[in-house]
């Protein structure tokens, strides 16, 4: 039944079960639930149960056999939080499960049109009673605290009373796992149960994580059309509503209503759940459905990507769309974790990611959500300055490698704190803001500050040698290099962070001398300081080796030796997970695209042979074991000019989830891969750069496809292109003057037009 | 009453007695009491009560917040084990203390001549009671299970009985702090208690280890010259004696025989400490202590050095080689940890403070004991094989950076595993073993193995890059630079193990093709193997810097800015507790020497100039945070001809604790350091270097001095040396040949003979 809108998957081998959890999580981006069944599995099933809440986080201590100074005490760590999809069907002592008895028809998927996650199955009991279900969840994207389960479900043989159990639960952990870097290790019991309430009417369990002391109450209304009778049952942790239907009705319609409510965002957080619990719940499902649907209509007409010709590929990258959406920040207190709300890898963090892999999508596509993830990090700015202190650092600031609050919760720092350059990533997203949008009122605001306190770091930790500014100690984008000198990524990020901390300010004080005062004020910038802003950057140091004609990945990268490839067997990657990190970082290999990555992030720095020499060089060495490597070598396979390993990359990341091709979707999906699938295409193979007075396009149609689509925004206007085999088509909507490069000549453009060139 | 062999120190505040604790603590290489006062403290002091038996450990799990593949799981950690200290006086319900009465007299001190440390008092109880008591300490050289206690006392105004109670204790822990990265941060209570015995003739606890199952036993029985009665309580981790003495006695001789038995050196541990106390108590305290300053006197012959003319740096200096002794291991189970028996400091480790700092002095004194120290090696080396494949090593061993039993310990590989240069150091230490003794017999059995093996490690961790061998991502002695590429000192060792590798595989093959059969059988090593050997350390790549001069400590380090030294207020060192680790490594700034210690060790492989340059640069930048780094600045400080300079680091080593100028001399002494000291004098001061072929000398007198004299054994003969204001006097015993370089000249000297120059 799979379409481009329907992604199902029907198995029920423990290993796929396990993964699908990931993969049909319902999230808003205020909470996630992942994939489970409500009525469980065979109790030796493996299963990660989770229900999470963006930036909702426990302190955990973090334990370190020898400690140094400043190295974190503490980290957050998103809570797997009180459990409400327990809900089970009771037909005179039978229990439903899929597990048991015969299945007629199956049918389990996520309809990313409508925005629910549907099972229907029609199932024979044991005992040989038949029913109809049909179990529909949603995360309301309009109604954030708002988990919905309905059940539609006919008897087709038999009259007998039907018993719905509908439990809500406190008695959660998190998972864990100790060999395994990229989940956490240990902290699984963070909640207490403070407060249950067990009433026909609403149930709720109020929990406080230990440390953080943070509170989440649970809410949950029932709702059934049927003539029902309802017992409710009480223990130290969990709370049962029995609701016994009466044997007339053939076709039942139930819906639990699960509100969650925290005190990060509400402030009685009992109260308010009763409040909203009551309110959501007198909206019915189907017109929740509908809200549900409107609001993906509207996602859908802004993340408007169309590929003729490949059904697949085209249902993965919609499915990476939308599951981006369903992780999503909407407030500022959050941001997109890196494995969304549908699992508990890298502990509800979140990283460099969000700007250099998600917020392009976002920022073309969706300016108001890009906003959100921009002015987060604007409100953690105040931990990033303490953290720069804490670094020794007399000023600026300097952003956690991973975070929740704002604090560094990254407990190795030579893949971490050392990673710098999430302070020109960070700078960068808001400049390519402002670029596409022309929103200079949010960089006076917000992205003024924030540019001007990650350009100070760099002044901090490079220096003057014979003339040219370097850069010390840092650690790139590949983490199988760490603590280098001059990293030619962090060096051409930390360049282009300065140059505009210049631009901006020589800007305001044209244009804004009031704002520069209060910003000065503020934050003590001088005339001075900025001098040696453009000092430092006019006279960055970007490595190039004469003799390979490239750039080096950072001063003594080129003259190591090269991994041995050849005798490495397959099931020896990722390396990461199989050798020591300092016999990785002993040897050429990379774990992700880091100078290729810097060639696409600022082409300009580099001329065409020193990006491609680049390319050919660093693509032999790539492993790609992050999930962070193919959408940016698919963008530069095309930006040289080879289609079809573009085209191969591509298809690596638009489907790396629903196929699980790194083996840990069951720990979540892959946000920062989905961003870098919509980027292969628009980045990759519509070519196209937010250059500083215009937008430019180099559009190749992959020879495979009949026809690409796709439309975004820029500087107000609507602009839809079309990649077709013999013509490029762009029409652009909008009031706004415009400057398009498309190939090689610029079109201004005012008003509603269109553009075709013949390929 | 100090003189250079009594050091004493009477003061009661609370701080110098927890640092005088190390200082006085008693031990014989097997176990080692700290100093703690029998009576205790009164109870707000802070104390860390120890009693240590070399190498006995526990498995304490290592807690990481990110672990890694090949990340050590668990750390052995020396055991604070039963506590056989207590025992009080006490005179009509008065108990003795020196923190209440009145005192009359007080010396306390250790007599490193007899081998004693002993407390006498004259002290008046608050009732008016007085007594002289003499308390002496031993830890049994001869008797390495015993540590004894001598208790005279002599009642001056008074008849009543006296009750001296004597315990001993299993309810210990082991010291922890959180902060401090020197000290261990977790696992306080290890030892659990098996079972006891409690009887008037012996008192017993058994012991063992949650982990590692080590079990000791803590055997004690009393003597008592005075009539008296005994009775003993019991709880469930303690036994007291309760020893009533007549009244008619008004001299009383009480001595506490305990002795330490351990799983790992004795069979049956019960039985065993039963039989020893048996024996040990059936000897008289007089005689023991006979037999202690007769096992001193051997070793003071040995150990044979005399400065005329600066008093308290002779008694630091001579206080630092009783240390040694007390410390070093005496069975090839256990070796010298860093803190030696006298404190928790790293835990209980052996680090390569032992060959490098250590080594020179027991080989060059106390060869028998030497030769303990490298069959310990020996006995770990599958160990390190067992890690060399751990680190993705096809062959070879990698010795672990710190260890008890042979597994890494470090948690924090940038300082520890890192540190590839141990292989070369252990290396170098059975090399200049067979240099100075010419026992090419222990080469034979132990010495070739373990340096063909280390050799191997350089093949698998370097690579030829242009015609040079380079080897990456290593860390030098030098912690606060970390995972360089072509570290100086790593290389020039490397070059050193792989070119004595070829030497012996060619010496054994001229020699003894049997044992080169039996080894090539064992370990593989084939004559293609050893010609890589040969290739590599003939095109060692040893970096250079042509603009300076010096050799650069690595590819990277002379480009990075040099630290704010200016800036950094004096509260601020050692830096490792005050900075990021990350933010050192960004900078030229230096914990310890670094190539200036390979120009030490490894002088011929650098010119005069180049050596010269190098100190004048280096010793700009360090810090000397590291006990271990003064005293290879004062060898090398006499090598470049900087007499004053050489004067004043050797200060810093010889009183470094004694004057606890460290500020952490509570947590142990400094071992290496110690060695440090007599390097000072006999490689700085006299300049000796052990050569392929002969000794050398190169004398200079610090002025302040009248006169310096040392011996030590070469090739067998016994060596004096008299460095006078006007000439040097060398006197040589034995019937070996030997070559003697003095200055420029070499002399063949058989037999007995004088050597004497006018300086």
């Amino acid at each position: 039944m799979d379409n481009e809108w329907i992604i199902s998957d029907n198995s029920l081998e423990e290993k796929d079960l396990l993964k699908n959890e990931s993969l049909f999580n319902v999230s808003n981006g205020y909470l996630g639930v992942r994939g489970n069944f409500e009525e469980k599995y065979p109790e030796n099933y493996k299963t990660i149960r989770g229900t999470y809440i963006n930036a909702f986080y426990e302190d955990a201590p973090i334990q370190y056999g020898e400690k140094a100074y400043a190295f974190p005490e503490t980290m957050q760590k998103i809570v797997n939080v009180t459990d409400s999809q327990d809900i089970d069907i009771i037909i005179n002592g039978e229990k439903f499960s899929v597990f048991q008895g015969t299945i007629k028809d199956f049918n389990r998927y996520v309809d990313i049109k409508k925005g629910c996650y549907i099972r229907e199955i029609q199932w024979v009991s044991p005992l040989g009673k038949e029913l109809k279900i049909k179990i529909t969840r949603m995360a309301s994207l309009k109604y954030l605290e708002l988990f919905v389960i309905n059940y539609e479900i006919e008897k087709v043989n038999f009259d007998e009373d039907i018993i719905i159990e509908s439990s809500i639960n406190g008695d959660v952990a998190n998972f864990t796992d100790e060999n395994d870097p990229r989940v956490g290790t240990d902290h699984a019991k963070i909640l207490s149960v403070k407060s249950i309430t067990a009433e026909k009417e609403v149930m709720q369990i109020v929990s406080e994580t230990e440390n953080s002391k943070n509170i989440v109450a649970m809410t949950t209304k029932h709702k059934c059309d049927a003539e029902h009778e309802v017992t409710v049952e009480k223990t130290d942790k969990s709370v049962k509503a029995i609701i016994k239907i009466g044997t007339e009705s053939r076709l039942i319609n139930f819906t639990k209503y699960n509100v969650y409510t925290d005190s990060r965002r509400h402030e009685n957080v009992e109260k308010c759940g009763f409040e909203i619990a009551g309110k959501l719940s007198s909206i019915s499902f189907e017109s929740l459905r509908e809200k549900q649907e409107e609001y993906l209509n509207k996602f859908w007409s802004l993340a408007d990507i169309d590929i003729v010709g490949d059904e697949k590929l085209h249902q993965g990258l919609k499915y990476n769309l939308y599951q981006l959406l369903q992780a999503v920040g909407k407030d500022e207190k959050s941001n997109i974790t890196a494995k969304g709300l549908s699992g508990e890898g890298y502990e509800g963090h979140y990283f460099w990611d969000t700007e250099i892999y998600i917020l392009p999508f976002f920022t073309l596509c969706y300016p108001e959500l890009a906003k959100g993830l921009l002015r987060y990090r604007y409100n953690i700015l105040d931990g990033a300055r303490e953290r720069a202190l804490e670094m020794g650092h007399k000023k600026g600031a300097a952003y956690p490698w991973r975070t929740i609050i704002g604090k560094e919760c990254s407990s190795y720092f030579p893949a971490g704190t050392a990673q710098y350059h999430i302070n020109g990533d960070i700078a960068y997203s808001y400049v390519q803001y402002y670029l596409a949008t022309g929103d200079f009122d949010f960089i006076k605001e917000f992205g003024a500050e924030v540019i001007f306190e990650t350009a100070r770091i760099w002044l901090e930790i490079g220096h003057f040698d014979k003339g040219l500014f370097k850069i010390d100690a840092v650690t790139g984008p590949d983490e199988y290099t760490a603590i280098v000198n001059n990293n030619y990524y962090t060096n051409v990020m930390a360049k282009y962070n300065l140059k505009w901390a210049v631009k901006f300010y020589n800007e305001l004080r044209c244009k804004d001398q009031k704002t520069l005062e209060i910003l000065s004020d503020k934050i003590g910038i001088t005339e001075e300081e900025v001098k040696n802003f453009e000092d430092a950057y006019t006279n960055m140091y970007l490595p190039y080796n004469e003799e390979l004609k490239i750039n080096a990945q950072d001063d003594t990268f080129l003259s190591k030796a090269v991994w041995d490839f050849e005798n490495t067997p397959k099931e020896n990657y990722p390396l990461l997970l199989n050798y020591h990190p300092l016999t990785i970082y002993r040897y050429q290999v990379l774990k992700q695209a880091d100078t290729v990555l810097a060639h696409f992030l600022i082409e300009d720095e580099a001329d065409f042979n020193t990006i491609k020499n680049s390319y050919d060089y660093y693509e032999k060495i790539t492993t790609h074991d992050s999930s962070l490597s193919c959408a940016a070598y698919s963008i530069m396979a095309s930006k040289v000019g080879y289609q079809n390993l573009a085209y191969k990359y591509f298809i690596e990341t638009a489907r790396l989830d629903l196929d699980d091709t790194h083996g840990n979707t069951k720990d979540g999906i892959h946000t920062a891969n989905m961003g870098g699938t919509w980027m292969a295409i628009v980045y990759g193979f519509a070519g196209l750069r937010i250059k500083e007075d215009y937008i430019s396009l180099s559009p190749k149609l992959p020879e495979i496809w009949n026809e690409l689509s796709f439309g975004f925004s820029y500087k107000g206007n609507h602009i839809k292109v079309y990649m077709k085999k013999d013509k490029t088509e762009i029409i652009s909507e909008g009031k706004s003057l415009i400057v398009l490069k498309l190939n090689k000549t610029l079109y201004e453009i005012t008003g509603s037009k269109k553009i075709e060139i013949l390929n």
